[in-house]
């Protein structure tokens, strides 16, 4: 796997600390999960959670995503934070800053129960706190809606923090060298349009409630 | 392919505007490529920058994904950009608020005096400015970097914004709804360690330059 070579050829960027790829992986919601059709693969963004030793993507029922599972296809499932901008003195060692887990594996389609658990535990997971305050799924919205259990065996993680790794002879050159960070931020909350009268904005949504 | 289906199933998310299609790549530079190894998919995080009707991805000779399109690997490639956590009042329709492209193609590894420009338009395009400023990348250089050009031919984009679409029946609930609007920010410029003395943080690299 290219990414398992990129992490042997690049040991300081592999990441094997099972507690760093789990922080990885919950400060993120959005992944590229990629599946092969007719020896082609296909890539497409969509939701996330870690439930202990399994990801949960959430997908629709008719998308592609679901579709390749149900058929078999294995699953690449990469999630990115990109924390800066590395600015060396040489377009060489330019680089960014960024931690990724890359999971694969085979996924399976949850159901029954399972299935029907695992809609909550992606609302509580993704918002805590939400989830009573909100009504129940129909049945309607519930078969709608898949989940796939990725298992989180088959981990890789590459992470790249710190300014430029310059060559010394470059040290003496007169251009700027560092880091433009570069960061997530939640803004206020902002209320629906149909938002009732009197409704306050939860606890559980609040920034900087974490 | 998974995405054009979806794009079919939900046109409102279907952006086809090119102009759209080129800003929404333009305000990324890490793309999740993927490729495909013995009937398995492999994605991975990567700089990439669009320039013109092509994109540049960036890679190590020696990285999977690299070698995956010097074997004739096609390629899926994702950009998004996630603009905030849509609160709904069913999970069901809680979403998020994203902007996303993916490239299908063939990439092909850029050689001879079209990889050396290429290496000079990554640097220009990602931070323009800079390359006046660096010195010229040695032969050791360009051989160890590898750049694939991705014609942006086949590509589809999904756009979602705006508050959640309740049922009617829910807007009775007492639950907030809304979203929760997330964007990336750049800090202040980070000197690195071995700055000289009497360097000034460039015009090019202040926040807020664009």
């Amino acid at each position: 796997m290219g990414e398992k070579t990129l992490i042997s050829r690049l040991p300081e960027r592999g990441v094997t600390d099972r507690q760093q790829i789990n922080e990885i992986l919950d400060e993120g919601f959005v992944c590229h999960a990629a599946y092969v059709i007719e020896n082609r693969p296909v890539v497409i963004p969509t939701l996330y959670v870690r439930n202990g030793d399994q990801l949960l993507l959430h997908g629709s029922n008719s998308s592609g995503l679901v579709k390749a599972v149900r058929d078999g296809s294995p699953l690449s499932v990469g999630v990115t934070h990109i924390d800066g901008l590395v600015v060396a003195r040489s377009g060489f060692h330019s680089s960014a800053n960024y931690r990724s887990v890359v999971v694969h594996g085979q996924g399976r389609i949850l159901t029954g129960e399972e299935h029907e658990k695992a809609l909550d535990v992606i609302v509580d997971i993704l918002i805590p706190g939400r989830l009573s305050d909100i009504r129940r799924p129909t049945e309607a919205e519930i078969k709608q809606t898949s989940v796939i259990g990725l298992p989180l065996d088959e981990v890789s993680a590459k992470v790249r923090s710190g300014g430029p790794n310059d060559d010394p002879d470059d040290l003496k050159s007169d251009a700027w060298a560092g880091v433009i960070p570069l960061s997530v931020v939640a803004g206020d909350p902002e209320p629906s349009d149909d938002l009732r009268d009197g409704i306050p904005t939860p606890d559980y949504l609040q920034p900087n409630r974490g």
